[in-house]
């Protein structure tokens, strides 16, 4: 497959450089030296390691799945290569800082190479997303030299990373987990429990894994804290780490079984037993980890990476959206069908697909969501860039407050409208889009999986109406209702932009006046029971502000001297997304305004 | 499986004896001396074939999916055993008017009967349901003497039927076949062609297969008509009949090779090549078969057996969404995971999730979207009883007329919201939802066939906007009108249904006027560019007619002696249309009113 069919370098280049600006970054110290020819560099490692060693093997991963023998793990061979060489070139630390020994990239840049990957084999990639999040956590919260040796194995491919939540009694809920820690009287826990859904749980490509796991530490009466208040978060090796930092014995940690999945094959996904005492000596059982930081605080440290898999889970749904997207305006341009309308003559020759209103309408629509989403992903990415290297502590913390609040349509939005993206791509092939011979039903397969894990699509709605819209007394609302009203006022002085300006105005308004209705409801059932229309209202809106701003430069650009066909289609899919997408807020937030409850009130019975 | 996860015998006996009043048939010549309990009986003849012998299948006709080793093709030893049954016990022939020793059934029974085989396993109704309807094809345009020993060997299960329609240089564009047809000089004609995605296209099932087929008649210059004039119909059996009716040598049909699906694998989907002479003697190549009816006329033909079939694939995308919708409401009232809002203690027990209102919202919108796509295609089959029962010439050409402009409605919208449902069956299993160790993960994958076969979406939008909508001068829509005022009129006098009585009028209002201002516009292909938006208004509207019918049948039993749990979740669901779907209608005739023109006008080099 060639890069163009994986990603657009062009879109990637545009968003990065032209709206994002993050060759600006270069002026702040922690990117000091670095400049955009180092970050074109970077960009082509991993365009190059997506065609030549993550794309051929994604069809291989999706009809050759992990085999469990009940012993061991097989995967592809080619998933070690791929990940071997993905570490060799530096970039499980791309964006860890120089003190770790990284990069120090910007991590609007590891995003955008990552979802190179992440579209041309996402199976593979989740290895390495998983591994980097887990490092990143260990350095923003573990005692460094309880984890140095760690991060450094996870910088070197040696050792991949994990994040142990679930647990068969306890999906979404958290605080329902039993997992023990035990001390053992030398600082370490063993830990006794059974962990679901883990992600990279048990394999071989890597020497080790480092499992983070969460659990409850008992009192001295044997008695687990109730609620999330009494989670602490601990790192659990897979082998055991020797004085010399090597993996030696097998720790008491026990593949139980893998789930076989719909898509998203080559990511192997575990039942994991800690403690269950099959690789330990007689009286020795439980699986020895260490605790990181200070015990009760597990579930904030964990919500470190789960935020940053939050924004990967959104970046996985806008690649293979976008590599859908381009499969389909290939496949348009070349299979011939049909006859425009207005030819008579039935021995002329049929036309290209997409010379059918209908089809550019599908093509448009997935440029829309799956650029679209793109752009969110990484407009989140740059608003971390800030986060980690802004020097005004209120800059920091406004750039933290509006990633807070879009946090969850990250994850959301781009999971939801990147899988619609990837049915429009099904659609165009027709019939030959729905068999295995084609790449798209894969895609549609694969994208499948994003509105579930990491907080379902109605986890990260309570979380948006619930908790992040009024944080702070609404301080996030206010801070994207600003940065709004300023694309709003720059729109307005394009001609062409005025009307979506004006829609946009007023769908933000309504937005916010909705959001202040429901927040002044007593009866909190009542306000979170249309939480998931609100985020898909929300979702839209946002969206919709970052076409008209993505707009806005591409409409300078269009009428200079770089003006161009890829310029103009950008302004086209604004166009689309005001004329189509938009109108679209108005029917979910009928729901809201006020609350229909029906789905609140309907006894059970009667379903 | 149990029945009640194939189907709710409940809904079904609401909407055929209740709403549907199909009982009332038994007044009609067609259908004397049935009753009531001849359809119960039927109806449990379905059921126990549904759960003892096509459920039981499901799975492994997904994970072995049929294989083609270049000689000929094996599928699942229970897909022959389970078809044999349903033969005989004479649902073959169900339907079949008593003339062709047939039980002379309603079609509104049989296609009831046929939701519980497409619901329990598509891939091996399928057969049945081509089969029938080829045999009904056969029957109403066939010579008797001609089409006879097929038709009988059909209704007995020993010859399977297929359509032959798309060819690889012409999918859903069937006036650029090449198929050919050539006069043998004794009434039959030897074919030459290859014809794409042929479902049961080859196995060895039955004893032999008869294939319809499209093809050109050459000239005496060997030239073939262009457009779809020059196309006639014709059998092709895959093995040679005899005098004796049986079949013989093979015919000089030939599979190409076999599609590898995302899902529907229990129905061969085949390549077939006609004429290549590999079964033939030297010179005696071109599969033989005899034309249906006059030449000319195939397409006219075909279409009888590609409505019924489009009914067919509405109601199999219904069946799958409902029974999509019956796992996910026992999940969610056996799952256990989190707690009401109001709990403050977090050692108070988990609840099932059909405790939280995003739950039930999903469940009720599956409930909305499969048991109101079933009522839509048991409406329309109901529509075909009347033309082949009513007495009254007027009174069957408006059925017909009906029928014709709904058709596509059946089979669009159904496949649209059925799938839908099965995505948000997976949501509701969150994890599990995406394992092949749970079902719904393969009704969503079976299910996303529908969209595309038997004309896709946007064919189906422009059959709908472009003639549907306009034929006989718009007779259909004033009838459609009627019989939407109708339902108004009704419940306008139950106070519950008051409010959605306005909300449908004033939707059909809108479907009207912009209908005709999409008609009054010169530019045919401005007029159909955004006809895909049209189909989706059009379909939420006849749907929300229907609901709205249901719930004035619901209302009267639900006050009644008769009132029940389910007549109070009949209300429910249609409450939840109108509050939640209607208001999606705005946003497609938002693209219409005026046309929104970016799809239309956007060059093929800015996407």
């Amino acid at each position: 497959m060639t890069s163009e069919l994986i990603l657009s370098r062009r879109d990637l280049d545009f968003i990065l450089f032209d709206w994002l600006q993050v060759d600006s970054l270069t002026n702040r110290p922690r990117f000091a030296g670095q400049d955009r020819f180092d970050y074109a560099s970077v960009l082509d490692v991993y365009e190059a390691l997506a065609t030549d060693l993550f794309a051929p093997h994604n069809k291989k991963n999706d009809s050759h799945e992990p085999l469990f023998d009940g012993e061991r793990v097989t995967v592809n061979p080619e998933v070690g290569v791929a990940l071997r060489a993905f570490a060799g070139a530096g970039l499980m630390s791309a964006a860890f800082p120089a003190e770790w020994n990284g990069m120090s990239l910007p991590g609007t840049i590891e995003r955008a190479g990552m979802a190179y990957l992440l579209a041309a084999n996402p199976g593979t990639a989740g290895y390495a997303f998983l591994t980097i999040a887990n490092a990143n956590l260990l350095i923003a919260h573990g005692e460094r030299e309880r984890v140095s040796h760690y991060v450094e194995a996870m910088s070197e491919g040696r050792c991949f990373g994990t994040m142990c939540l679930s647990e068969p009694q306890a999906g979404s809920s958290l605080a329902d987990i039993r997992t023990r820690a035990v001390p053992t009287g030398d600082g370490r826990y063993r830990l006794f429990g059974n962990k679901m859904w883990i992600s990279g749980g048990d394999h071989e490509i890597s020497e080790n894994i480092v499992h983070l796991v969460l659990a409850k530490i008992p009192d001295e009466n044997g008695q687990v804290p109730a609620g999330v208040q009494g989670i602490s978060l601990f790192t659990v090796p897979r082998k055991l780490v020797g004085a010399d930092g090597l993996p030696g014995d097998r720790n008491d940690v026990v593949l139980a079984g893998i789930n076989h999945k719909m898509g998203y094959r080559g990511t192997v996904n575990c039942v994991l037993n800690f403690g269950e005492g099959r690789f330990r000596p007689e009286g020795e059982a439980g699986a020895l980890g260490e605790i990181v930081g200070e015990p009760g605080k597990g579930l904030a440290y964990m919500f470190h990476m789960m935020n940053e898999a939050r924004i990967s889970v959104g970046l996985g749904a806008a690649a293979l959206g976008y590599t859908g997207y381009l499969h389909a305006l290939d496949y348009a341009k070349t299979r011939l069908q049909g006859r425009p309308r207005s030819e008579r003559d039935p021995t002329a020759p049929q036309v290209p697909i997409i010379r059918h209103a209908d089809v550019r309408r599908m093509l448009l629509a997935q440029k829309a969501y799956a650029s679209g989403a793109l752009a969110l992903c990484l407009y989140a990415s740059r608003l971390s860039d800030d986060i980690h290297s802004l020097e005004s502590a209120h800059a920091r913390e406004e750039a933290q407050c509006l990633l807070d609040l879009l946090t969850p349509v990250v994850k959301s939005w781009s999971s939801q409208w990147g899988l619609v993206a990837n049915d429009l791509a099904i659609q165009v092939h027709g019939g030959y889009g729905y068999t295995r011979e084609y790449n798209v039903e894969q895609f549609y397969r694969d994208n499948r999986l994003n509105p579930i894990h990491e907080g379902t699509f109605g986890v990260q709605a309570l979380d948006l109406l619930g908790r992040k819209t009024r944080m702070n007394g609404g301080a996030a609302m206010t801070l994207l209702g600003e940065k709004v009203a300023d694309t709003v006022a720059r729109a307005q002085s394009c001609a062409s932009l005025r009307r979506h300006a004006r829609a946009l105005e007023s769908a933000w308004g309504r937005i916010r006046s909705v959001t202040d209705q429901l927040h002044a409801l007593d009866d909190a059932e009542l306000q979170l029971a249309n939480a998931a229309a609100y985020l898909e209202a929300f979702g839209h809106v946002v969206v919709g502000w970052l076409w008209l701003d993505q707009a806005i430069t591409a409409d300078a650009l269009a009428s200079g001297p770089r003006a161009s066909d890829f310029h103009r289609g950008k302004l086209a899919a604004c166009d689309y997304f005001f004329g189509w997408e938009m109108p679209k807020v108005a029917a979910w937030l009928a729901v809201l305004d006020p609350v229909e409850t029906t789905p609140l009130n309907v006894p059970e019975q009667w379903l």
